[in-house]
């Protein structure tokens, strides 16, 4: 049994599909039988057609023809005579394995598109690399794993899970996922939370400590891994697996009640989500509306910005499908780890420390402004409430509302309509937003939390850094006292506060946060019946004597050890 | 004219060294007469042979045996019948150009080299590239400036200074430094104040818009460049200069007094030193002690750690000479954008949110245990207090207290002496210890303020990071807060509060500081002396009036305006 941290609730059995992905490491050799060795790149080449033309017709037929032709492109690389004759040519004039020959071949092409100045070009130089590392593995014979084609079902193994693998992923399939790395907050965890599939991740070498042959069962709560369980630990995985499904099914029973304490404190449970497909979800688990919309995905997986047109019917959609249900929606985010392909960002040492969010919008008008446009359009299709990130002090924010005034201005001129009263608000997510919270909230009509940086900033730690893992703590007592700090402020100004950060779905985390007085939590939809049912169970007038009692602890420790035994 | 940011008070007059070190940028070339190619290359070598001797003589008398060893360890890399038959062959062979025959013979040994495990190897890499580099350049016919060796007077003109280039840097023929990059806390700005060198960052594309035949005049304080001035400019710049160092020389009047307001509250000025070198500055400078005695220098330009008797010794040698003044010594602080080449840290998407200082010393005790045992067995030779970088909470810090404790055990045991009470404190980088600052002061005799990483922790913002170092504020009002109750805090558990950022010797921070109640300041050496003049000139009443004032402003831009006409 391995044990590792529980990441998204559930329990699967089944088959295991390990994704390795080792590095290559090719070598040189010289090579005597140069035409054994041209047809061992032909046939390579070859599979990787085949392999490539069924993804691509999957693709198209599932998920879109967007998807299919970034195979296609694919394809169309395997056909290049220059990459094809160049590589073949080599193996003959200068006696070399495939392998390194093509590797050659390919990296004096990536290197060329690599440098180019245009970002479509240099998205390419990805492309080849792909196709690249495809064909090198078929000549060595490896096994190639495509995640948007799975034969059966599975439990993935793998060391992380990258944004791409999740795109592309054959959701259906896929019964949990065990990584190596990871924590609670990682993009492997909140994917799994998101889709319901059970994770557990930081398994360490589970990708080594695992065969092919291998069965397994996990409870993704407790994060228990059993290999190759015994006759009696199938029976108790299967049982455990019907009660959890039996209480997600039970939650139904608060499906369309309000969320309010036993003495009357009603909060608002709302998603996170990150595209109009998340509005199933949604649905499925009765949320009151969108505390978080992550624009980003609209800017992702494409080869341009999205026109305003394309952002006006992405956010009509969300709007119109939850109207009159409130929808806050976060202007872009990128920078930091997230990437898009056709805008360079320099190489930073500290991205997250770094030019990010609204600091690039403010210095890329031109992009903020599109957006804002769309979004100021979308708003009479519902009940919009638009949200800022990453500001630090209050000249950004007057910055920021000052161009969104400028938008509305052009608009007006232009005779195009928003709606009247439209929301403004803007994350805490930097300690020195928190501290001068009392300053912002005179200038927003409300705040949302964002733990996942916050707590990152607070306590100084990158919370994918497995190393100090240990440091990055919602129950610090430090963080604790910020969020307090900023629910007063904003109660004082008479503003709503939020919370949009892995925290506000924390079984352990609601009792607290409820006492504090927040107002809003905002989580995964798969989270919130069994939020409201908590709700549901507490007084407020108690609760509120718990964050009491934990605000005056000295350490984490102490708070969690307070929580563990409240819940008994 | 040119305008950069002022970041080392003083006026410079001099003719200009550009160093601009462009990428090499390689072509491989077919030649025929490789007769004369390989002449080239043999020519190359010959006078990169030269350099090296020249540099290596001049190191070994005025900067010791360690540093003269690493170029003698170069010259023997060219000696090496590998390398230098091996890029003959190939040219000959294979029709060649001698910079890509050569670049591709090196490159193979630094990959070999880069790939070994044992550190010391790995640090071989570094060396072959230098050399290679040499030659490279060589080959091209490139001028070498080697920063160890200069002809005559020059002001240096460069994209940024590392610290490998003023650790070997002919220090008495700089007349000052002009940067592209860097802010005000930048290792170059650090460096120039350090050593009483004017200095303007920032300048953006200095090296591009000077020519090696210019002439230049500068203003360290106002940012001002001018290029080739006028006769009429010279004068006004030389007289601006003999006024200048007429001032600093009138500030020997405050030497030997104490820093004390008019109205009797008195204050320590303390300077933050690298290395028993500076002590002379801190001597020069009437310092009253030491705020911050960083050891990472006894760690760097080394290949193994340093044993605790190397250690012992130049902690011995500062306690000693500055006794009975104090001398806050802060534990090794290592990680980050600080490496040892001979401790392999993994690579970190976010290093400044990552593994390091006491997170890496509680991890890896055996290093902190020796610097811990050579830091007691020193403390009878002086005033010492120990402090301890970068605690982000309260487990932490007991977790400290505990190593240190039980070091004190083991030397008891060894029947060896440790000075009585040592104070232990702790820097407050880290925004969560600000913010818990009060539990914390229950468990140390002193916080001291580390406002460079305060800051960038507080406004999330990399200060190295150019395109947002206008996020980078010191008069940020949640920066301004937070020091405040840090403060008050430690002063509510009667323990004294320093602080040794750069902030600290800023005379436009030191009144608001001084009303908001600190104790202690730290700085470089240079900037005692204006302290504790503007100190002298201020009532601590007054003060404190100031900093409620500015505590209550809403922006950074405010507390500025407020501060420059205060000092008019």
């Amino acid at each position: 049994m391995l044990f590792g941290k529980g990441a998204s609730e559930g329990i699967a059995l089944g088959k295991v599909l390990i994704i390795k992905n080792d590095p290559l490491g090719i070598e040189k050799k010289r090579i005597e039988e140069t035409e054994k060795e041209k047809n061992k790149f032909l046939e390579a080449v070859k599979i990787s057609k085949d392999q490539l033309g069924k993804v691509r017709d999957k693709a198209s037929k599932e998920l879109g023809m967007d998807k299919a032709a970034i195979f296609e492109a694919h394809l169309m690389i395997l056909e290049d005579p220059e990459l094809m004759d160049g590589t073949i040519n080599k193996i003959e004039a200068e006696k070399l394995n495939a392998d390194y020959a093509f590797k050659q071949i390919t990296d004096q092409f990536i290197e060329i598109f690599e440098a180019m100045e245009n970002a479509y070009m240099r998205e390419r130089a990805a492309d080849i690399k792909d196709v690249s590392d495809r064909v090198l593995r078929n000549i060595r014979g490896e096994k190639i794993v495509d995640l948007s084609i799975l034969e059966e079902d599975v439990i993935l193994i793998t060391n992380d899970l990258t944004p791409s693998d999740t795109a592309t992923m054959d959701k259906e399939k896929v019964l949990g996922f065990l990584t190596n790395i990871g924590g609670n907050t990682s993009h492997t965890a909140i994917m799994a939370r998101s889709l319901e599939i059970p994770a557990i991740v930081g398994l360490k070498d589970i990708t080594e400590r695992i065969n092919s042959s291998d069965f397994i069962a996990f409870n993704g709560k407790t994060g228990e891994v059993v290999i190759n369980p015994s006759h009696e630990e199938i029976e108790k995985y299967q049982s455990l697996k019907i009660a959890y499904e039996k209480e997600r099914k039970a939650l139904g029973h608060v499906k369309g009640k309000v969320s309010k304490t036993i003495d009357g404190r009603e909060v608002e449970l709302v998603g996170n989500i990150g595209t109009p497909k998340d509005l199933l979800g949604l649905k499925k688990n009765d949320a009151e509306g969108v505390g978080l919309y992550r624009t980003e995905f609209i800017y992702m997986n494409k080869e341009t910005f999205p026109t305003e047109e394309e952002q006006f019917d992405a956010y009509k959609e969300v709007l119109e499908s939850l109207n009159p249900k409130p929808v806050v929606i976060r202007t872009l985010d990128i920078g930091g780890d997230k990437k898009l392909p056709y805008l360079k960002i320099d190489e930073e040492m500290n991205p997250f420390l770094g030019y990010r969010a609204i600091r690039l919008c403010l210095n890329e008008k031109k992009i903020f402004e599109t957006q804002l446009r769309a979004l100021l359009r979308a708003s009479v299709h519902g009940n919009l409430k638009i949200m800022f990130p990453m500001i630090s002090s209050l000249e950004e924010l007057l910055e920021v509302k000052q161009v969104l005034n400028e938008v509305k201005a052009d608009l007006d001129k232009e005779g195009i309509a928003y709606a009247d009263k439209i929301e403004v608000g803007m994350m805490i997510e930097v300690p020195s937003a928190a501290i001068i919270s009392d300053i912002l909230a005179k200038h927003v009509n409300f705040f949302s939390i964002g733990t996942n940086d916050l707590i990152q900033y607070t306590c100084a730690v990158d919370r994918m850094n497995e190393k100090i893992h240990h440091l990055y703590n919602p129950f610090h007592p430090g963080v604790l006292r910020l969020i307090k700090m900023v629910i007063d402020n904003g109660h004082k100004e008479n503003i709503w506060v939020g919370m949009c950060g892995e925290m506000a779905g924390d079984p352990s985390m609601i009792p607290i946060l409820l006492g504090m007085g927040l107002d809003e939590f905002s989580m995964s939809p798969s989270a919130i019946l069994p939020a409201r049912n908590l709700i549901r169970a507490c007084k407020y007038e108690d609760m509120k004597k718990t964050a009491e009692a934990v605000l005056s602890m000295d350490t984490a420790e102490q708070i969690e050890d307070y929580m563990k035994n409240l819940e008994k």
